[in-house]
């Protein structure tokens, strides 16, 4: 359990003496932004029924599942509550007037970077805002009681944050999952929420799975052409899918996907991956950038996409050197 | 917890009793059967020095990351507790003499069938024999307390019998994932050793996504012959890792890989999974079993093939009717 009695013991007394109370949380929202903020929103409204409890921000298509945002003007935001979910910084934070309220009350699970309102609950050990927020119900000594609808969208936002508890779930991780499956939810609809693909794309990564050139030096490539495309019916946004194959195949440390443009300036859109070396350089010296372990270039030729596979065979042969 | 006390009690005192412990567990055994297999072994040797602790059965080649089996011989089960894990029927316990010693302990998740044994720990409800394993240590008082190698053996068992918390994860699993990663071990290269994949495998995947059968009824097949074993190189076992593909796939609900055998009878080994009806009746019906949701069947012929999915197509189709 991270978040301390007193943090606790404030938030809840401000949740109590406020009767209209708005959470934001940041633009572009995943899962865990849009899980956080609607399953508090839900938590409180349902132990507070007579309080006006709004989601501000924009909707997102991709995530209307989860639930709607609320319309909001200047006047909601007099003595109101805000809280801010999932968001480190405040250039972040979607929608306006968030500084407007009574009181400001940020809950996030990232780096600090922006040490912004009236109480900041903040705590980078955890795997997820999501988990933080069913911390606070299971905490709350009943005074905000975990729903059904809460559930779903707190696990929502921890199966995503998380990869599925790929990435660094701790104990605590495991109790927030434990008190939203003892809800009455169903934790595979969810799941597959995020993993459903149609046929067509199934049968594009099964392409993707039959031509992807594995290269001794450790490094898997991909050309997808406009013919493809069209053959298969899939969107360039869509190619997506398979990019990652090669990070679970045995001996790749790096890998790049060509995608064939329309024109020919640039002439192949370039996806740079890695589980090694850092590739960011690579991307910087074509046009391009990123993280170092995934950016994204450019290729004015096929003589330029060759040249990037030369420089990505270099530096991971390298790398599996440094390895042995 | 799922554990009664009195079976606790009973198993401490067996435990306490006897100087040699032998565990069993299934033939072709998975992740889940080795894991609650050696999980339980190393739990006991670590509170028990001084005993002989032993592990029956024969050793799986993939799965030698988690371990080895003892050699062992009759005259070894003399006055020994000897302990099954995860292994339903007598006929599926992997090793000889298991009903040569002093007493017998099954230790299972699976729908009883074959009630064997002078004590039996057995529960549908967990997930995964290694959640019983982890359930037992943590009610142990401190009698087989967790160690970190226990634990990576168990954290792998209950990751792939809940395809990493897919299929069914209840409070308890999660409870005992939380004891799990209370230790010192690396969650995130314990999953990968279930995903990292051979060149051969991804090419034999690249089949699968092409040529998978998805039927409007909702069920998707994939005939696999000696053939294609042949042209890509992999065993029948290692043919599991393109089962699952469906169960991603929009608008599927069940559906059945269709192994073809050396011999004629069976002619086909079947693998029958659903995320919608249960289908361990079919399984039932066609030399097989298993659970509702995860079954194996034989075909005798290609008839029996077409039988099967027939059956597959209408409780398909009457799932989909009711979801409507």
């Amino acid at each position: 359990m991270l978040i301390t009695e007193q943090e606790l013991d404030t938030l809840f007394s401000w949740i109590e003496e406020y009767d209209t109370i708005i959470i934001h949380r940041h633009v572009r929202p995943d899962p865990d932004a849009i899980g956080s903020q609607l399953g508090l929103k839900v938590l409180i409204q349902n132990a507070y029924p007579n309080k006006r409890i709004l989601a501000a921000g924009t909707s997102i298509e991709s995530l209307t599942w989860m639930g709607k945002m609320d319309d909001l003007s200047k006047d909601d935001y007099k003595d109101a509550l805000v809280i801010i979910t999932d968001t480190a910084n405040q250039e972040r934070i979607d929608g306006a007037h968030y500084d407007e309220g009574a009181k400001l009350i940020k809950i996030d699970h990232h780096i600090v970077v922006d040490e912004y309102g009236d109480l900041q609950i903040a705590y980078p050990e955890a795997t997820s805002a999501s988990q933080l927020i069913t911390e606070i119900s299971q905490r709350s000594n009943d005074r905000l009681p975990m729903t059904d609808e809460a559930s779903e969208l707190l696990y929502a936002g921890i199966v995503a944050d998380t990869g599925r508890f790929l990435y660094s779930p701790t104990p605590d991780t495991f109790e927030a999952a434990k008190v939203l499956v003892g809800q009455d939810i169903d934790t595979r609809q969810i799941t597959d929420r995020f993993s459903e693909t149609a046929i067509k794309e199934a049968r594009f990564q099964g392409f993707a799975y039959e031509n992807i050139e594995f290269h001794e030096e450790g490094v898997a490539s991909l050309l997808i052409t406009r013919e493809i495309m069209e053959d298969y019916d899939i969107s360039e946004d869509a190619t997506n899918i398979v990019l990652n194959i090669p990070s679970n195949v045995k001996g790749m440390y790096t890998w790049v996907n060509f995608i064939e443009q329309e024109g020919d300036n640039p002439k192949y859109r370039v996806r740079l991956r890695s589980k090694g070396p850092a590739i960011n350089h690579i991307a910087q010296a074509h046009g391009g950038g990123g993280h170092a372990m995934a950016s994204g270039a450019k290729a004015n030729s096929t003589e330029e996409m060759e040249e990037i596979m030369k420089e990505l065979k270099e530096i991971t042969t390298e790398y599996k050197a440094n390895l042995a």
